[in-house]
């Protein structure tokens, strides 16, 4: 089976009585040992079991990050960023034992440039923080991973979500960052320019890093203009292939569509039941349009074309912002109504992100993968992408329903890497994808990996065991 | 004065005999020690003399290039890849002497995936023959950094140019990069996938690396659908200021503009008497617009009213695809138009970028600076990023002359770094603005980017001493 094996973390000592002693005495009551509170810091939204690290930090200045990172490094002991906890790969669970660094009090929005279209916020600060922070300048920031993740987290992530097929991922939006590094240094990995070809592309180095290359304590962002205009739409299709072909001749026209998601019969069922919607229960794309009035009127016009010339049926309007808003949070809730299809149930969530050319046979060989399978799946994603969501529901604590939803997943990435994708598309590496990444990268990719890893963290104290391990 | 000493190219080393023997012996006239085809690698469109490499190989594969990485790493000697030989900042010259690896042959072009809107070319690919290979598909691949650079090249430096305002760089266009490392492995840098967070961004780490961190041999880039329609327009302003507010304001009306160009009165006046053409000679800008017919219409009159309200005069447009391709064919000459300012004169090109609420400023104090010297200078720029060029015309030979070029470009990015800009927006740092980085990025910052080269290429054999010097 694909699952990789929990990481010994009974190997992790507890951290020097010598460390706890100086991190108590420069933090106080945000320095704790506390079993529930590491508890909480040794999980995310996984399928893995929480591993506790043996105490949290709460900073709330790059300059308390600093001293924690200069004293783990110090001492030896791992150290864990955490955000909100919203990862999805295992990211944070202390497999090394170490100090859980949580930097979500870091809340300062440090600057909002709107000539520029740049904001500048701590890392703990969240995308509808920032947002409400926004809020009158006319401006936006689009990334929107489902969760309220904080940006430090999406930046090291590579976060993106819905509308990444419009404006992009955190590699495309994240201007700069503040990191310390783990020789103890805050450097920062680039200037406000829209453009830079001065020297190797640090900030691109940490997007995506995971914790395993440094700690972001702030991060630039590009902003967007709020749209003038917005409409969403929802289109029926009879087969996956017909709703897929609709897409990709939309991406393919050049039409600047804001999202376009896809719902598979489970899902849109799942969603009716949970958002007292009346969606008919037949494969599905919900669209979004952003632009001028008429701009806005003329890419609705087009995608109705090509929905139509694919076999779309019951092309519904939703101009209103009411209505709009009751279908994107159908959407958003998406997770949370399958997991009502087996009430009590665990979920595990696939991520992979083809070429487009290849998405229709993917979901359609993943279907019928999934047909063979006694457990209760929907697909949801971002289809203008190739990125897709399988959301396989599992028995708490049943080992043969994770060796089961494990296995499809393992086949999934296999098929999604010998048509030229990706095992992740936005949800990272962490522990759970580690497994894939030799056959993704091959062997001396993964290598050049490792020694940039070496180079950055030379101890290997932060946030060990992930991405890539060393031993 | 800010000008980088000349590098010790005394210092190089002949290759030795055995290593001239194995390449001869593998590659027979494809390997060359004749003086003039050393020379001619040897140089750049940069203000320095050429200092030629000891040979030159002409590539025609990826294991012709690894033949000769792991030959050069075995004997110690530098390798400088080498593609159309345009770049600006002394990247091709051969300071520790050793072996101009060539792809300027490698022409094939392994894929257009058009459903994906992806192409995979090898390195020596130009982006006009890409184009032209496009033709038929309906695609078009924008970047334009003005010369017909190969796609290796124009990765290796992070190269934009007139359409990244709309279309992004090179970071945001290259899909995955098939790359030759110091190792003497071939790796390729990620999928095909639109997006993925499977670990490190290795794309990102190569892309701008200028050769020194591995040999890039293929490159698959994003493509575009052609625009349904494109206008193009010129309108004339009192003063720059005026100019550049037209311009941030239209970027922060979220209008989807394809090109914005700057031009100074020198500028208009230099393209006038090279081009034939008769613009009135005060600031202008040159705009660019695709999309749909009612689309181009919608944006170009929001632009027009945006000049109208900045005291723009004379908006007059060029819809015809000749008198269009006039237009744009001046701009693209404008570097021949300004050396024909003072004939005989000789080029140095400065590449700011700063934060858009920063430009007018920018280019007002560098004006300032300008009027007190008695260099020929004109100025064009990529204003919609807040990336300007200075040209400085000089007298070949003369040192005062050159002094006085690289005060001013000393003082320029002085400035534009304290305005959170950047030394270069897309020509690279070559030789040419390494002496700016500490400024740019801060020591530790540099130290990280000297940790990675040390990483990648322990031996330091990969264009040696450009970017970052390990000495």
């Amino acid at each position: 089976m694909n699952h990789p094996a929990m990481p010994a973390a009974a190997f992790a000592r507890p951290i020097p009585e010598g460390l706890a002693d100086e991190l108590a005495a420069r933090f106080g009551e945000r320095f704790t040992r506390a079993a529930a509170v590491c508890l909480q810091h040794g999980r995310d939204e996984s399928c893995y079991e929480p591993i506790a690290p043996d105490a949290v930090v709460f900073a709330h200045s790059t300059e308390d990050v600093l001293a924690v990172v200069k004293l783990c490094a110090q001492f030896q002991v791992p150290v864990i960023p955490y955000g909100t906890g919203s990862s999805l790969e295992g990211h944070l669970l202390a497999i090394r034992g170490g100090i859980s660094l949580d930097v979500s009090e870091m809340k300062a929005v440090l600057a909002i440039n709107a000539e520029d279209l740049t904001a500048t916020v701590e890392a703990g600060v969240t995308r509808k923080e920032l947002n409400d922070a926004l809020h009158g300048t006319g401006l936006f920031f689009p990334i929107d991973p489902g969760a309220d993740a904080s940006l430090g987290g999406m930046s090291a992530t590579r976060a993106s979500g819905t509308n990444a097929v419009r404006y992009g991922t955190m590699r495309e939006n994240v201007v700069a960052l503040t990191v310390v590094t783990a020789a103890g240094k805050v450097i920062r990995t680039a200037r406000r320019a829209k453009k830079s070809s001065a020297g190797y592309d640090l900030t691109r180095i940490f997007v995506g890093s995971e914790g395993t290359l440094g700690v972001i304590t702030e991060v630039t962002v590009r902003l967007y203009p709020l749209p003038e205009a917005i409409s969403a739409a929802v289109c029926n299709f009879a087969d996956v292939d017909s709703a897929v072909r609709c897409v990709i001749e939309t991406i393919q026209a050049g039409i600047p569509i804001a999202r376009v998601e896809f719902l598979d019969t489970a899902c849109v069922r799942a969603v009716n039941h949970f958002s007292k919607l009346t969606l008919r229960e037949s494969p599905l794309l919900l669209f979004e349009f952003h632009g001028s009035p008429s701009s806005v009127a003329e890419q609705a016009e087009s995608v109705q074309n090509l929905a139509r010339e694919n076999g779309g049926t019951d092309f519904e309007w939703a101009t209103r912002p009411e209505d709009r808003t009751r279908l994107w949070t159908a959407r958003h809730n998406a997770y949370f109504a399958g997991l009502q299809m087996r009430p009590g149930s665990r979920a595990i969530t696939t991520d992979v992100c083809v070429p487009i050319s290849q998405l229709a046979q993917s979901i359609s060989q993943t279907n019928e993968d999934l047909a063979a399978s006694q457990l209760a799946s929907m697909i949801v994603g971002h289809v203008g992408d190739g990125n897709y969501h399988v959301m396989l529901l599992i028995e708490p604590g049943s080992a043969a329903d994770l060796e089961e939803a494990e296995a499809i997943n393992g086949r999934l990435v296999s098929r999604a890497i010998a048509q030229d994708g990706t095992c992740t598309g936005e949800h990272g590496v962490g522990l759970h994808k580690m497994a894939f990444l030799e056959e993704e990268h091959g062997a001396d990719a993964l290598d050049l990996m490792r020694e940039l890893k070496r180079a950055f963290d030379p101890q290997n104290i932060l946030n060990p065991g992930k991405i890539v391990s060393l031993d």
